[in-house]
C-alpha cells in the first residue's frame, strides 16, 4: 500500500563509540537527511551533541573520509560526498514490470503508429474531437487583428478565459471568481504546479487505489511518499482512508472525484461531506482533479463545491475534451494562494502560452465546444452499453456502471492476470491497460481498464478474446 | 555573493544533557534536515547515538512534545510537527526592496497597458516580431490535413521541428542529433526540466553576477543554493569561478554565453576553454541557455561546441525570436540523459504542446523566420547605435560593446543608484530594469539594463533625465 522511504538497510553499530559517530553520519547521509554535499556537523558541535571526546570524533571522520563517504576541506569543515544521481523515475519507487509500470503505459500510449489500436489509451481518437472547429478558431485568430500572437501571456493568463472558466466551474457548484483562477500548460502541469506549492520533498499523499497512473509518477518526481486508499463504487474507502491519516499524517489527497479515472465511479455526496470532515480534522489538503467535468450530463458532487475552495484545489484542462495538441488547463484556489502560484509559475515557465489558450477561449465562446459535448457524450453512451455488451459476452465483469464518461473498468475471469493479457495482445498490436499500472498496492490484478471510445473495432476483442486463451493456456502450463 | 541555507539563530545549549538532546533535534529541523512530517529517530537510537541515557532522552522528548516541535503517536514513535508552510518565493532568499526583486520585475514587464514604457523589459515589442508570418502558419496549419489538432505530441516531441533544431545547432558548432533534443514549452520550461532532473534540494548552482534575473528565482524553486560569480566582458571572471569550485563544490553552472544576459558580453575562447577544463576537474555540469543564438551575426564560442555535449546542456527557444505567445523551447543533452528527461517530462507535463511547435516549424521551413532574422537584427544593430549615442549623451558609461543583441548594460554617473531611478521613472509609467535585479551579490546599484528595441523613443531619455535629478535631489537632501 505505501512505497518510497525505504531506508538503506546499514551494517550493525560496531558498538565503538566510533562506530556509534560512524553509524550516526551514515545513517543520515543514506536517509538523505543529511544530503550529497551538504556540510557534515562541526567536530565541536558533534562532540558536544554525542556526548564523546573530540578523538573519538576525529576518529571517526578520518575513517568517514577514507572510505570515501565525506570529504574535508581544508579551513571549512566536512561534506558528505559526491552529488546525488541524476533524477530517473524509473529507478524511483519499487522496480515493476513494464506490463505493469506506468511510464511504460504513458510511453506506449503516446507511440504514434495508426495500426496499433489503444483500449487501453487514456483519450479519445482524433477523430471524436473538434478539429473542424480547431481548424475555424485557427483561422479566425489568424485573422483577428487584436488576436495575442507575439506577446507572453499575463501572468495569471488570458483574462477573457478566465472569466470563461469562472462560469464555468460555477456550473458544477464552484464558485471561484476570475481572480482565483490560474491557467496553465494543460492538467498535468496545473498539478505539478500545486505540488510544487504544496509539498515539500519527503511528505505524504494520499491516492486513491486504483488512480490515475501518472498520478504516481507525477508525486515520484516530487519526491513524495505515496500511500493508496482503497476506492469503492460510491468513493474512497472512508475506514481505510482515517486510517491513512491517523498513521501517514499526509499533507494531500490528490483524486478525480466527478467520474473516477479509471473506474468511472461517481463520488457519493454523503462520502464527500465526511471526507472533507476528516480533512478538516487532520489539516489535509485535498486537490480535485476534475479533468472529466465535461463529459457528465449531469454534475455530480464536487468536493471543491462542499468544500468552497477552502482546503481544496480544483484542476481541470481541455485536453480530454476538445484538443491535447492545445495544452490549456488551470487552477481554482483559496484566493490568498493565487499569488505564490503565479510566482511559482513565472519562475518555472514564464507563463501558459496565450496562443492556445485563445484557441480554447474561441471555441468556448463561439458555440463549438458546447455542440462538440452534446454529441460527444451522445456518442459515448452509446460506445459505452456497446462496450459493457461486449465485455460481457467476453465473460468480464464491469466493477461499477459508469454514469458517464470514457472508462470501464472490468474484471478478467478465471484469475486470469492483466498484465499477461496485455503482454500477449502488445504482439498483435493492441494496447490494453492493465489494472495494476493503476494501483499503488499492484492489488488490481485481475483487472482492465477500457476507453470505450478506442473500442468500437472488433480486432480489439478478438485480441481480447485470443490473449485470454493465450494467458489461460501458459497459465496451465505453469501449473502443470 | 551567496544566499540561502542561512540557519535561524537558536538558543544556546541548556549545557544539561537534556539540552543537548533538545537543541540535536531542534537544530536539526531548522535547518530542515528533519522536515516537518518526518520520523524523529526513535528513543533508543538517540539514546545509543548520543551516548546518554534512556531517561535523558524520554525526557528532552517530552519537553519538545510540551512545546510543540514534535509530536507522539502512539504505537509508531515522534514525529516532526506540522507540515512545511506553502513555497512562497517571494520569502525564500534574502527580502528585496521590490525595485530590486526579480519576481516583481517580471510581474511589471509581464503587465499590460500600452501606454507603459519599458526599456527595462527582456523582449521586443510585439512589432518587431513576425506577426504577419505566424498568422501565415496559422492559416496553413488550418489547412493541412495532416495538421496535429487533436492528440497529444510525440513523447521527444514534433519529429519535424527536432530535425530542423538538429540542423541549427550544428550551426553553432553543436553536435545533437534529433535523438539527443527534447522539445519544451519555452526556454524556462527546458532550463526547469534540467533542474529537475540534475538538481537536489540543497545542490549549490553558480550563476554568473550580474545574470538573467529568472534563474535566481526558479533556482530558488528549486531549492538550490546560489552562488554568484562576477562576469567580465570576456565570461567569468575565472579565478573567482575556481575558487567558488573549490569553496561551494556546485552542481551546476547556469549561463548565457553567446549574448550574455545583462550584460551583452561574448565569452572568449580562451575562457569557454579553462572553464570547460575547471568544469571536468570538479564534476561540474554546465547548462548553456543559447535564447540569444539567432541574434547573432557570426557565432560566438560556444561551451557546448567545445565540450560536445558531454557535461553541457544547451537549452533554446523561440520567445526571443519569434512569438513567446507560441511557447516552444528545446533541451539538447548527451544521449543517456534523454529518456530520463523525457520521463520526467511526461510525469510534470504530459509532453509539450504540439500545436506551437508545428506553428515554429512552419516558420523555420518556409522561410519566414530567416527574412524575420535578417531584418531584426539590421533594425537591432541601428537601435543598439542609436541607444549608446543617447545613453552617452545621458552621461552613462556602456559597460562593454555588445557584438549583437538588445541589451545594453550601462553606469549611472554620480554614484546614483538604478533602484531610485527606476522608482522616480515608474511615477512616469516608464519601467527600467536596476542592476540589482540581475546581481545575486546585489552590487550592481549602479547599473541598468536597456533593451534597445524599446528605447526608440524619446520619452523614455526624458524619464530618465528626470529621474536622474529627481534621484539626485533626494540624494543630496539625504546627505544634507
Amino acid at each position: 500500500m505505501e512505497q518510497g522511504g525505504q531506508m538503506r538497510e546499514l551494517g550493525k553499530p560496531q558498538g565503538t563509540r566510533v562506530g556509534i559517530v560512524m553509524d550516526n553520519l551514515r545513517e543520515r547521509i543514506a536517509s538523505r537527511s543529511l544530503m550529497p554535499g551538504a556540510r557534515v556537523p562541526s567536530i565541536r558541535v558533534m562532540t558536544e551533541a554525542l556526548g564523546v571526546s573530540k578523538s573519538t570524533v576525529v576518529e571517526a571522520y578520518d575513517r568517514l573520509v577514507a572510505e570515501g563517504a565525506i570529504v574535508a576541506r581544508r579551513g571549512s569543515g566536512f561534506f558528505v560526498s559526491g552529488h546525488a544521481p541524476p533524477l530517473a523515475l524509473a529507478d524511483l519507487g519499487p522496480r515493476l514490470d513494464r506490463e505493469v509500470d506506468p511510464l511504460w503505459l504513458t510511453r506506449q500510449s503516446l507511440q504514434p503508429g495508426s495500426k496499433v489500436l489503444k483500449p487501453g489509451c487514456g483519450w479519445m481518437p482524433a477523430s471524436w474531437l473538434p478539429e473542424r472547429g480547431v481548424r475555424r478558431a485557427l483561422r479566425a485568430i489568424a485573422r483577428d487583428p487584436q488576436s495575442p500572437l507575439a506577446d507572453y501571456a499575463n501572468p495569471y493568463g488570458l483574462p477573457a478565459l478566465r472569466q470563461q472558466l469562472a462560469w464555468r466551474v460555477a456550473q458544477h457548484g464552484v464558485e471561484a471568481p476570475p481572480e482565483q483562477i490560474v491557467l496553465t500548460d494543460g492538467g498535468t502541469h496545473a498539478l505539478d504546479l500545486v505540488c510544487r506549492f504544496l509539498l515539500e520533498p519527503g511528505d505524504t499523499v494520499l491516492i486513491d487505489d486504483p488512480c490515475y497512473f501518472n498520478f504516481q509518477a507525477l508525486l515520484r518526481a516530487h519526491r513524495a511518499r505515496i500511500v493508496g486508499v482503497p476506492y469503492t463504487p460510491s468513493g474512497p474507502d472512508l475506514a481505510a482512508f482515517e486510517r491513512a491519516l491517523v498513521e501517514h499524517r499526509p499533507r494531500l489527497y490528490v483524486t478525480n472525484s466527478a467520474i473516477h479515472n479509471p473506474t468511472g465511479a461517481t463520488l457519493a455526496p454523503a462520502v464527500a461531506h465526511r471526507l472533507l470532515k476528516l480533512a478538516g480534522e487532520h489539516a489535509l489538503i485535498v486537490v480535485e482533479d476534475d479533468i472529466f467535468a465535461d463529459f457528465e450530463d449531469e454534475a455530480a458532487p464536487r468536493l471543491a463545491a462542499f468544500d468552497g475552495l477552502t482546503r481544496v484545489v480544483s484542476i481541470g484542462s481541455f485536453s480530454k475534451t476538445l484538443s491535447a495538441a492545445a495544452r490549456c488547463g488551470y487552477i481554482a484556489a483559496r484566493a490568498e494562494w493565487i499569488e505564490p502560484l503565479i510566482d511559482l509559475k513565472l519562475a518555472t515557465s514564464f507563463g501558459n502560452g496565450q496562443l492556445t489558450a485563445s484557441v480554447v477561449h474561441r471555441l468556448l465562446v463561439d458555440g463549438t465546444y458546447r455542440r462538440h459535448l452534446e454529441s460527444m457524450r451522445a456518442k459515448l453512451a452509446d460506445a459505452m452499453g456497446e462496450t459493457m455488451r461486449r465485455l460481457n459476452y467476453a465473460g468480464l465483469d464491469v466493477w461499477t456502471q459508469p454514469r458517464a464518461g470514457m472508462f470501464v473498468w472490468a474484471r478478467l475471469p478465471d484469475s486470469l492476470d492483466a498484465a499477461d493479457i496485455a503482454r500477449h495482445a502488445l504482439g498483435a498490436d493492441v494496447v490494453f491497460a492493465p489494472g495494476n499500472v493503476f494501483s499503488v498496492s499492484q492489488s488490481a490484478t485481475g483487472y482492465l481498464r477500457f476507453n470505450v471510445s478506442q473500442c468500437n473495432r472488433p480486432k480489439v476483442y478478438e485480441a481480447l478474446q485470443r490473449a485470454m486463451e493465450s494467458a489461460a493456456a501458459s497459465g496451465e502450463r505453469k501449473r502443470a
